[in-house]
Formats: C-alpha cells, structure tokens, sequence
C-alpha cells in the first residue's frame, strides 16, 4: 500500500471527501422520515456520515470488520505498566481461543474479528533512547495496517493490544498537540501512583530526546510509537483511501491517529469515535481533534471493545435511515 | 393484576430485592475474566445487575420485549404539541405496518415489539380542571402495563407514544419532586416559546388544581398521568414482581414512575435507564431518582427508541460476561 515514507506523507495530503450527493440524498430522506425532524439525535447524524462514505442514500453493514493490531514496547522494561511484557502475546493466543472481551463484544455486534500481532518477539526500541522503529519497521506496521482495510468491508473498526502502549499513546498526543507528560498520561491497565510518575518521567524524557526530529506524522509515529499503533494509523489512512468508515476505540487507538490528525485535521471525516474511555486523556484528545464520542460506558480495556460495542449503535441508526417508512409513505401529516 | 388502588399500593411497599447470592457469583465471575478488573466498566455492572434479577450467575437475554404503550391527553387541546391529537392514533397504525423507528430498532436489537394503545378514541380529561382518568380508569391503564411484564421475558424495554405527554410528564415531575412547570417542561417534539409558555401555564394550572389531593403514587398517576403513562407505572412493577429487568426509555416514559420514584425509591433497582433524552427535563429526573443513563445520543423521539438501542448494549455487556475466558482458562497470569 505504501512504498516510502514519502508515498504515506502523500497519502495525506490528499484525502478524499464523502460523496457530497449521498450526503445529500441521505439528510433529505432523514427528514421525511416519521418521525419530528432532528429526534433521532446523533442517529441521523451517522446514518448521513456513513451514507456519505459508502456512496449511497440508505447505506449497511453487510460485512464489519474489527481489527485488533498488537505489538511490543520496549519502553515497557521501565516499569510503565502493571502488567508484564509478556501478556501481549498471551492474549493475542486468548483472541485466537475466542477467550477475549473483543471476542465476545465482536461477536455480539456481528462483526468479524481479524487479528494482526505485529513482530511481538521484536520490542521497538527503547524511546528515550533511540527511535522506537526503523523507517522500515514502521512502513512494515502501516502496511501491515493497511491490509485489514481491503475493499469489500463497510465498516472497520480498530483496537490493540500491546503492554506498555498507553505510554506510547501519551508521548504520541504530547508531541502532536503539546503539553506535558501528566496532562495525557494516565493510570492505562491499572499502574499505581508510583508508576503513573515513572511513565510521566519516561514520556518527558522520550520527548525531550526527541524535539526537533518529529518533522512529520510518519517520524511521529516512528519514533514515538509503536508497531500496533503505526498499524492503526495505517489501516485509518488506507479505509480512507478506500471510502470505508472507521469506528475508533480508546485513547491509544486514538492516539495512534494523533500525529496525523495534528496536520490534516480532516483525518477525522470518516471516523466515528465509538467511545469515551475512563484514561483521563482520551476526552482531551477527541476535543483536540473534533470528535465526539457515541458512548461513555467507563470502558478502558482496549481491543476495540469500546469500537466494537458502539458498531450496535451504528446498526442501530442505519436500520432506522433505511427501514422507516416517510410520512407520505405513512399516510400522516408531517406537523 | 392490580384489583385496586390499595392492592397496587401494596404492592409497591412489598418490592422484591435482587438474588444476591447470583450477583455476587457474577461478581466473583467479572473478577476472573481475561481483562484488568473493571475495564469493562458498565458493561460489568450491567452483567451483575441483570444477575441479580434474572438470578442466575450468567444471564441471558433470550427474549426481549419492547412495549410501546399510546394514551391521548384531553389537555391536548390547549395548544402545548406541535402535533394535532390525531398523530397518536396514525403513528400506532405506523408501528402496526412497521414503518416507524421502533420497529427497525427493535429488530436491529432482536427484541419482539408490542404495541399497546389504550383507549384513544377517550382522551384523558384536561387535568387543568379535573382528575386525568377515574379510578377504574387508572386501574385498567395499570393493568394493560402489567399484562406485558409476563413470565418468559428476559428484558423488557418500555416507550410511549401520545400527543401533549410531555405536558403529563412535566406535570408528574413537578408533583413528585417539587419545582415549576419551567424546570420540567421542555419542547417535546418540538414546540415554540409560545407553545412552550402554554405548557407551562397549562402544567401550573393543573398542579394549583390538584394541589392537596396528590396522597399516593396512584392518585399522582390517575390526576396528572395519562393512559399510556399508568401503563408504563404498570409494567415496571409488574416486572419487579416477576423479577424481569427494564430498560427505561426517555423523559416521558421516566416520568410515569416518578410518582413512584418519590415514596420508593428501591423502584429504580431494576431499572436501567436506557438514555438520557434531549428533553431538558430527562437529565434532572435521572439524577434525582438515582439512575445513570447508558446512552446520550440526543434522542428526543419517545417511542422507546432510546431502550430499545440501548438493549444492544445490554447484550454486549452479557456476551462479555459469559463468553469471556477466566485467567485460569487462558493460562494467563492476572498480573
């Protein structure tokens, strides 16, 4: 999908825009619908956004995917995390035995679940003192990314996997949209105090060892992220390229997006923020970028299953757009 | 169900309490699950409350009903809907062709629909000078609620449907928590400053009316209420008697048990509170009854739109908890 560097920053520089007709077609008939115009709230909302993508007044989901992307950090030998490095691939082999939360929560939204570890026996390198890929390891992760977004799906929904990536995630949103370490950096899995200062301690040290390298959204990532999460940004940038709409999970999924969004804010036009997520950072950073999240539930596990549950609610408002009858279908006066 | 005013009274002071031998089995259960503990959040607690009821360590939604009940308010006539009263009838007919949102919704969450409308060709009296409905009235309004809540479903989700009910439920809000017409009234389905004014002098007239003679929940529902929302007091508490979780919709349908609400608060145990509506009112009345709505998606439709999307969530939050692995099964330490 993408030969260099150079080929991804021209991927971003020009994304495509919704199909203005579709758009079109799909508010008008929102507002014959029998219902008072406006009251189906941010149901109407969707069922426009994803008509707009899919090219067509009454869009579906005949085929959803989620896509749960993880890899290994070794910023994670620092003590950033409550959980050891080694969990990363045992619940990738917990996905593979249909043991998982994103299992069930996929499942359940009827979505199939697609699974990519990315080089787990291969940590990135340790950012605060090297860059955490090669050029070629990160073009592999974006790549990698990428494939999962092959035409055919209607909707893509991302998640991770990887231990110590929340560290990762803050470094990416501080280097994208400023601040310090302690306003993006939170407890992830369940880090107590003492290790809520270690991860801050790391991400300023990674940023300061960083400043003046981060030229672009691809160096961002590179340097800062992380496999699973150049993964994601891939795989946003190429359901793009490919008009397929994205349902984003949490902070780190959505951090992983961060670098890009800091350039072409226009990143976000087909992505639905599926959820809130209890990391303190998350809500800054849908402000930050203009998304507003279907749900708030608490949910800070990762995997897609914040994505993978609001796949429900877009569900839910597509057979709403296409399966209401309008008033003169109905026979009623529109008030 | 209800022989009288006294027996629903009973009823009320004898409300039954979850199984708490099951919640705390799927209690123990959350704990175990492949995932850092409470990163589901409330799709945790949702997993435990609907344990509790349905009283089994692993619960499941087989058959979910939606009831959508209809009532038409004599005081429609003072000029407090967009609508004409005529709609109440033409949208249940709408519900019967399946042309209206909650019928798509209730497919899109696997849930039967039953239509319930009572009596429309009677409007309630305009409770501005006398009681909205005469004992035997309310009784059988109570009744045809309860008759839905039967043995055999797992979850139920209540909505209504019924021009100027807004009115009524403002009016229910005032008399149960105290307050103006100002702080409970909102736009509905969309009335203007004038409308909104009417509204309000409307409710006010009605509250100075009725003031004094509001001495139990029944009497608040047979005064101020109206058909459909007797039958919305009616299934709650005959699914609390048959141990069968609800899902509330939006203000209208909350408001139906705010008289309740107001001298047993342990009503809303069994309730999940579907959404939070766009209609002002909603959010203040949540609070004030102790429920935390799952969605907020700027619904303002009634019909229980809003219950019946969120029992996708209910489902996912079930799927997680029963079909998730234990660390023990994965083989995974729990860090």
């Amino acid at each position: 999908m993408f030969a260099s560097a150079a080929d991804f920053s021209a991927a971003l520089s020009a994304l495509p825009s919704p199909d203005s007709g579709a758009r079109s077609a799909a508010a008008a008939r929102q507002a014959q619908l029998t219902k008072p115009p406006g009251s189906l709230g941010r149901l109407e909302d969707l069922a426009i956004l994803i008509a707009g993508w899919q090219g067509r007044e009454r869009p579906e989901i005949g085929r959803a995917r989620v896509a749960v992307f993880a890899g290994n950090h070794g910023v994670a030998a620092r003590g950033v995390s409550a959980f050891p490095a080694s969990v990363t691939a045992q619940m990738v082999e917990n996905f593979a035995r249909g043991g998982a939360a994103i299992n069930a929560l996929s499942a359940a939204a009827g979505a199939e679940l697609v699974v990519v570890p990315i080089d787990l026996d291969r940590p990135t390198a340790d950012f605060t003192m090297a860059a955490a890929m090669t050029e070629a390891e990160c073009l592999a992760a974006l790549n990698a990314g990428a494939a999962v977004a092959e035409a055919g799906i209607d909707l893509l929904a991302v998640g991770e996997m990887g231990i110590a990536n929340s560290t990762a995630a803050a470094a990416l949103c501080a280097a994208s949209f400023g601040g310090e370490a302690v306003d993006w950096a939170g407890p992830g899995t369940g880090v107590d105090a003492a290790g809520l200062a270690r991860k801050a301690a790391v991400i300023d040290a990674a940023l300061a060892f960083h400043r003046g390298a981060l030229t672009s959204p691809f160096e961002t990532l590179r340097r800062l992220g992380g496999r699973e999460l150049a993964a994601i940004a891939g795989a946003v940038v190429a359901a793009r390229l490919a008009r397929v709409p994205v349902a984003m999970d949490g902070f780190i999924a959505t951090a992983a997006i961060a670098p890009i969004a800091a350039s072409q804010p226009a990143i976000v036009d087909h992505i639905v923020a599926g959820h809130v997520s209890a990391e303190p950072g998350h809500r800054r950073l849908l402000d930050r970028i203009g998304l507003s999240p279907l749900l708030s539930l608490d949910m800070r596990l990762g995997e897609g299953s914040g994505a993978a549950v609001a796949i429900n609610i877009i569900r839910s408002a597509l057979a709403a757009h296409g399966g209401m009858a309008t008033f003169a279908e109905a026979g009623i006066g529109s008030g």
